[in-house]
């Protein structure tokens, strides 16, 4: 079972060991197998798979071995697994799972229709939505980086907000969301976050952005809706970015972005001999820009 | 409640809706609500924001479902959570809290005082000072990575050092810390350290550095006192950075620095295709800068 | 007890206060103290510091806080620590250790003599060589980032595969390796991820590979044998890069790479204000370069 999704790779449907392909009607000749015509090869190729997934048993209930205080509030529906903590105050909506290792802090509201697969914490004001899925060791609600420096030395600036994030939301392994210092940080519906991506306090991510493993963003910085972030992209603080954005890989975002499209900065692979040379002349760009305006005048002046 | 520590915020002043704001005396004036003059308003915000924080209740004694080894050392004043785990010969100190999930490996040493929030992991030979707070997920001893090619595979060396953490330190989220090779890996105090940090073995940070999240250290590299890392940022290994430097976010640090002040590299953001016209011309910088040098010359000679 | 594996520390034997010292013949008069002479000083040097592990006590057996499910299968001589879970239909090979609150989920397998340090999760379908050591706070086989968008909303591709490690890995802390969406994600036999390494899913890593902390690789790309990955670098997806190629440190790898060497992408570190200056010329680089080609051909003309 396979898809073509990409036009790109219509050459290989001929050499392909799929039984059945799913693909748009323009490439439907070029298959030998059969194939299921469909409008959006890829989502309905994830419809079908979905038929093939086998989630683990997460029945009703609370296992023995886990320690859920008693003003936590569990709908009957709910699982909470193995070696799971939820602490006073804690509410748990209908059939959401609290898989094996989780820890929900205080106070802490899981909608209905959740799942933290494993392993994730709650630490403080923290709100899901319906729908959210949680990978492992993901850590939300943590005391974000708050700092004054008073003769000499750091004192911590509390974080007294919380962490909201809305329905359909998925969060990567690993990935951490600090909460608010006043305010909330705000993920908004059907935001999609990969593993090890770090959120600051009090960002606001719009519905429906993506962003992709390792990226980062600083706090109190604002990212619009349907955005896409590449892998390891940075983004600072204190700054917005419209709709529909795409960062590429690895660029760090230093400045406000009001007009939709792509940005990047980084530079590109070379072998090292020659990223050497050009590095070296990076140094000296400036006084290269310099001789070449002088150069140039004293050509056109001739 | 709100503060003005940075005078570019003060026209916002009129418009903002908090029933009271701390500032300094030369701001005063500017605000139609009622004022709270300090002499560093941000450091004063602070503490009168820690009145507004309720900490989880983590009494003293030990969680009946928490593990605790028969030959560690807990003081009676100390908290042990829910599903905690602290190995034989680990000691923690007075008035310490281990939050639910925690591990505290063989011969750990917890200072009076400290935190680990929750899910914390302190593998071996780790000794914490007084005050030290740990954020969920952070993993403390590990063994680094040290490797050995012998026959066309690694060894391991083994890492028989450990980590030291000075008194009053902040480790963010995730954040992971290598055990020394021989000697120790040694965070000095006051040392804040942001979320998804990576400390290599047998770094040795100085006091009050602090570091933004996702920056990383490679191992062996000496950091001095007061100095800010950026997010992202990463620091080679074998090299020495003097007190009080700074460095930007996503820099990469790739040689000793002997003065203080800020350094920077990588690039600035643009639209993909201006940047994709210039990275292309960055390939050939050595090719254009000698055309440029005898241009020069050439100019220069008529 | 040290050891001189590179020559350029040389002069530092005459002051070191080690007892003894492992060095190759032609060093050996430089020193003043006992020393024992090796072809290969540092892998000599690990297998002697090897003598002074400590490793922690993890009897044969099942900890009473340890949840097992009924359909597991543990070998007699293996290790399951405290506050562990261990899933339906997961096995654990001869003499494997399993740390404290370590997660293994429905169906994977854990080869023999492996060590899961603590707190490590299998998520699904993860089945492990022997000798595998994985740190505390890595995540294998968690649900990858699988998305097609329809209607404005994403949808999940569910992620059907698993991962595969070879025999002999080392898996670093607070690393994460996703699941295959169809077929596995592979991991070599040999190869040492450092701590925080995301490997998406479908990725191939070739045997005795080692890649440094904080880097990672995007979705099905796939990575030769004997590569050495610099601590931060990214890897696109989709690419394929060959046997014995080195990518230096937070370099991004936005192409395959068909010929073994060295490799880079990046700036050299400067002062901030000579940065700047530099950095801002770089946006007109392009501009630059057609300057300089039409006084190039106005000087050669002339």
């Amino acid at each position: 079972m396979a898809f073509l999704a990409n036009p790109r790779y219509r050459g290989g449907l001929a050499g392909s060991q799929a039984a059945a392909v799913v693909l748009g009607a323009a490439d439907a000749d070029a298959a030998p197998m059969p194939v299921l015509v469909a409008r959006d090869p890829y989502a309905s190729f994830a419809r079908i798979a979905a038929l093939f997934e086998h989630a683990p048993e997460r029945p009703a209930g609370i296992h023995p071995s886990a320690v859920v205080a008693e003003g936590a509030r569990i709908d009957p529906s709910a699982h909470v697994g193995a070696q799971a903590v939820v602490e006073s105050g804690a509410s748990l909506g209908a059939r959401s799972i609290v898989g094996p290792g989780c820890v929900i802090g205080p106070g802490c509201v899981v909608g209905e229709d959740c799942e933290l697969v494993a392993r994730v914490t709650l630490v403080a004001r923290v709100r899901l939505g319906d729908r959210v899925r949680i990978h492992p060791g993901a850590v939300l609600g943590a005391a974000g980086f708050g700092l004054a420096m008073e003769d000499g030395r750091w004192i911590n600036v509390p974080q007294l907000g919380g962490v909201v994030v809305g329905e359909d939301c998925e969060i990567g392994a690993n990935t951490t969301i600090d909460r608010g210092a006043l305010g909330d940080t705000v993920i908004g519906e059907d935001v999609r976050l990969d593993n090890q991506i770090q959120i600051g306090h009090n960002v606001h991510i719009g519905a429906h952005t993506a962003m992709a493993g390792c990226s980062a963003v600083a706090g109190s910085a604002r990212i619009g809706r349907y955005c896409l972030v590449g892998g390891g992209a940075g983004i600072l603080g204190h700054l917005e970015i419209c709709d529909r954005v795409t960062i590429t890989a690895m660029s760090l975002v230093t400045r406000s972005i009001s007009t939709p499209g792509e940005y990047s900065s980084g530079l590109p692979l070379q072998d090292n001999r020659s990223w050497r040379r050009n590095a070296a002349r990076f140094k000296r760009l400036d006084d290269m820009a310099r001789t070449l305006d002088r150069v140039a005048k004293d050509t056109d002046d001739t």
